[in-house]
């Protein structure tokens, strides 16, 4: 043999025996080398220094004692600093109950510095200082404190919570692809420019939805993934423009095989991650009681302050349930006028100062509720009532109107009026925010509910005609597909949409609401090309269009689709939830801000010339440098 | 409470009671539902219907009788429709014991179609009559074929058991941003147009390798990802522009942690997957070695068949170990005037009639191989020896030769001359040519081997500069930071580059290979911001350049960076190997063709005007509908 067989020496000692969380006394007595950061420093007179040493899994306390003094004054450990620091595990002399390895500490022989670290721009705690530009800058500063370690953590819990039930339950993690095909139809697609096919592009997925269907007419009869997403649109706060889904399909089910299977999946997942047994039973809801009694198609139950629809103009299968029996003929004006009136009663409010009634006046007049004022009837705890409206509403009247809203002696009635739409949402709006002055929306508290029974179509004014609620691949309720082939799809009269047939049409489709947010949505699909492309067409889309675009689930489901459907949970928001956080940011690494930056990379940023020159595209309308 | 508050219908029965894989001989006697595909449609007689009912899961065999003749004639059941039939398990009197349903089939009491079928336009069979265009174009019914459905399993299959793996081993999955920033060194990036950000873009991750590395300075310590990577190359065959990566990083670990981390990956893999003991120990190479024995940096060692460096200019550490003692001074100007000349002895071969040498000669001589010619010397079963080149080398010098290249009686020792790069690479084809015909290279034998010790750069003739052969983040070896840090990486003397220091540095840098393939490679990384600068300054990056693109990682080194490192396994290329397949395709759902193009789909196309026009480009010297 040549002489030169041989390996570079690989046998530098390991870079540490244990992790800073895992030591114990039962292993006091022996030598062990530690690697981490330094988490404090703290001198004891002039011989002795205790270092916190820190690492994913725990914070060990280090003795560095006279004989490392001069090292140790030369070259002074700073905080963040990585070392390398190896002694004999001893018995503390005072322990520290609350650290698991409180109980000993390292009496270090010797030590090494592998980094230095500069002084962090913000302190590296959960309060931190650091605002919030600052710490997306220094993201992998930020990543360091315990607050968001613990999201990830969790996140990365709830990832293996669903894998391992989906698996049990026979799903297969299948990869669809990245670049497709641009379709837009709902939000725009991010596209990617092809270079090897120049004026063509690719789209990123705003979801596997079709490939999924595909792999359903493979017959993979259940699919899973937890896979990114991808939607350009302007980001409202708490957006981002890719973001993570489990996704799932599955084959010759119902609807409530579905319900079933991840009301199953959402338990396991409380159970693994929480250690909570949701054993009651997940609530179910339509979408028209969730809009009757919520004005709102994902409420919290956590608490009750249903709507009471003193006067309404919602339909209900083209009926306006809502008479106005208790309120109409007093003569006032606001309510007469009013297309409808909606009361919740507030528990033990009924004691609220003009203040603070004047102040809640003004909260339903702030642009983003609209309101032009707030009637409220106070139900005092001796048995009297009284209202901001009592020129109109004898006493009986306002009994009346309370017992109706559910009142009990000390609540406060408040009552909003106008268009339906608007005071719909606004009491929505108004509901959420009593339930959350009123301590009645818990971060540890869960109260999960199914939606159903949504409407197929949604009425586009803009353009006077019917969108997809959920998708154009979402199946009508069986019996409502005769409705949706007899008609014609056409609004002749756009002020009487509302009693076109298909404003009737009722969805296949289910949302999971956890708290008063969707955490998942899904539908049973069409799997007859007839019928999808009927819904093409009721969408404004030509044969010619629907073929371009979906020609290959159409032709897809010429060789024997079965039927199926599934749902897709927004994970960063399950996440969130679970965390008891109201933001998806703090549960992802890398994160971008509400303009889509990721700051911390500066991007997205200006490409070569050259670049844009293989891929056949220029900039258009844009000075480079002078943007 | 309003009348309105009931559930559409749900109660609909169940598509099916059981799969078509799990009824045996102890249901006999239960009425059971099942659904799934028409296979196949047997008629016996004129009132007895057989029909294999295909799902994911297996066949079952139907019988409908005389009752259902009518149904059965007026709506023929054809191949792939898809069908519930419902019915009593009952003993089969002839059984199919290669089928694990075969003691049993369903005699039917009912069946519906729920959607018929065209004729697939290709066979849905492991040999189908398919050609590759017809199959990409109906993916979803190539899916449908039980070769293809095996592949998607065992891929699923790795997936889980290296989560299962690296979860055990407290790695956590921490997704990381698929829109980031286009830094492009050595492949190109795909970008994608921000629209709100006009005139700049993202782009897709060739990999995560710096957001992996920033996870580590944060203090993740472990952290795993099965991801899709983008890469804008020209397509080789085999090449898909999206692939998928087992992509792992460690904190404070040498370069011996990481290889016994995956070595007890792969062992994992192996055992869970094909459930195969991979007991032995992995082999170990340098890259010289591999080079030098194998003329490949990813060697097949199912088999021998070493190379024998009968003259070499290949050098190690700057020494050229090849002489040409055995064949100098014999007058033929072939061997004389080579750079290098290369042996293997392929055994048993030595009774290759002319034809047999003259084919050889012949695929040597492919552009693809581009040798000039081939020597050959027959080391006969009674010991004589016969050669190409008798004329010049006598039988004891041909004695001397084969001894020297490891021959047997009976071997057939082949030899190449020429220029060092061209003849050792091509002296690598021909032995896994060889091996391949003499069957060395079996699908269900395994060999695993580290490759280590790479070289940390590589030359790039047309730039005259150094690239990096793995990338940009690789550490060089501990020993060789000196001769990094102290010379001057410009290169004054292109003809002499191996002579420059840089040449000698060899890379904390390993590589997985498995029966000649490469599944993995990583290195331990550069975690100082002064070696980091330096590399970036090797590889001809100005400081504004690589601040600009790499400022975020250079910032990270400051805060106190730990020593990491990490390993990326091609995933899909793992599947293929471990599926005894050459071609990734068959182990990705949804692959591309050679042109990057999705057939099924029609991807990339077009896209509206008002979305160039949105994301402010423009095509550039491209007739939209002349091309």
């Amino acid at each position: 043999m040549l002489g030169f067989s041989t390996f570079a020496a690989q046998n530098q000692e390991m870079y540490r025996t244990h992790t800073c969380g895992e030591l114990r006394s039962a292993q006091i007595g022996q030598t062990v080398t530690l690697a981490g950061w330094v988490q404090t420093v703290r001198k004891l007179g002039t011989s002795i220094t205790f270092v916190d040493l820190r690492d994913r899994y725990g914070i060990t306390q280090l003795l560095l004692g006279e004989k490392l003094h001069e090292q140790l004054s030369g070259n002074p450990l700073g905080r963040e600093f990585v070392i390398q620091a190896k002694g004999k595990v001893t018995e503390r002399t005072s322990k520290n109950p609350a650290l698991p390895t409180g109980d000993i500490e390292i009496t270090v022989e010797s030590y090494t510095i592998l980094n230095k670290a500069a002084v962090p721009p913000f302190t590296i705690q959960d309060d931190t200082d650091g605002g919030d530009d600052l710490r997306m800058k220094y993201r992998f500063l930020d990543l360091r404190r315990q607050a968001v370690k613990k999201n990830l953590e969790l996140r990365y819990a709830v990832n293996r919570a669903a894998r391992n039930y989906l698996h049990e339950n026979n799903f297969m993690d299948l990869e669809t692809p990245f670049l497709i095909k641009s379709t837009p139809e709902g939000a725009r697609d991010f596209v990617v420019p092809s270079r090897m096919n120049p004026g063509q592009f690719y789209a990123l997925p705003q979801s596997p939805q079709t490939f999924k269907q595909l792999l359903m007419v493979s017959g993979y009869d259940r699919y899973y993934q937890i896979v990114k997403c991808f939607r350009d649109e302007d980001l409202r706060a708490d957006r981002q423009p890719e973001f993570t889904q489990i996704d799932c399909e599955m084959s010759f089910v119902e609807q409530e095989d579905i319900l079933t299977m991840f009301e199953g999946m959402i338990r396991h997942i409380f159970k693994t991650v929480k250690n909570i047994d949701y054993t009651e039973e997940i609530a179910r809801m339509t979408f028209d009681e969730a809009m009757w009694h919520y004005g709102n198609d994902k409420p919290d139950i956590r608490f009750g302050m249903k709507l009471l629809n003193l006067k309404s103009a919602y339909t209900i299968n083209g009926k306006k349930p809502g008479t106005g029996e208790l309120i109409n003929g007093a003569g006032f004006g606001v309510f007469d006028n009013a297309e409808a009136v909606l009361a919740i009663a507030a528990p033990g409010c009924s004691e609220y100062t003009r203040k603070q009634t004047d102040e809640l006046t003004e909260w339903v007049k702030r642009p983003q509720i609209g309101m032009q004022g707030l009637v409220y009837i106070k139900y005092n705890t001796d048995g009297s009532l009284k209202s901001s409206v009592d020129k109109f509403y004898s006493e009986d009247k306002l009994k009346a109107i309370a017992d109706a809203a559910g009142a009990q002696k000390g609540d406060l009635i408040l009552i909003l009026a106008g268009r339906e739409e608007r005071t719909r949402k606004a009491m929505s709006e108004l509901r959420l925010e009593m339930g959350r002055r009123l301590g009645f929306r818990r971060d540890n508290e869960f109260k999960l509910l199914w939606v159903l029974d949504f409407p197929l179509f949604e009425y586009a004014e803009e353009e006077n005609r019917w969108v997809a609620r959920h998708h154009p691949f979402t199946s009508p309720k069986p019996s409502d597909i005769s409705i949706m082939i007899n008609n014609n799809p056409v609004i002749e009269n756009a002020d009487k949409y509302l009693e076109h047939p298909y404003n009737r049409i009722k969805a296949n489709a289910y949302d999971m609401v956890l708290n008063g947010n969707e955490i998942g949505g899904g539908s049973i699909r069409i799997f007859q090309r007839e019928l999808q492309e009927k819904m093409f067409a009721a969408l404004g889309m030509s044969p010619e269009e629907a073929l371009h675009k979906f020609g290959f689930l159409l032709g897809a489901f010429e060789y024997g689709a079965p039927p199926h459907g599934g749902i897709a949970f927004g994970f960063d928001r399950l996440c969130a939830i679970l965390g008891g956080s109201e933001s998806i940011r703090d549960f992802i690494a890398f994160p971008k801000n509400n303009s889509g930056r990721d700051v911390m990379l500066d991007a997205p940023s200006t490409i070569d010339d050259i670049q844009l020159h293989e891929l056949s595209i220029q900039l258009k309308n844009i000075e480079r440098d002078g943007l």
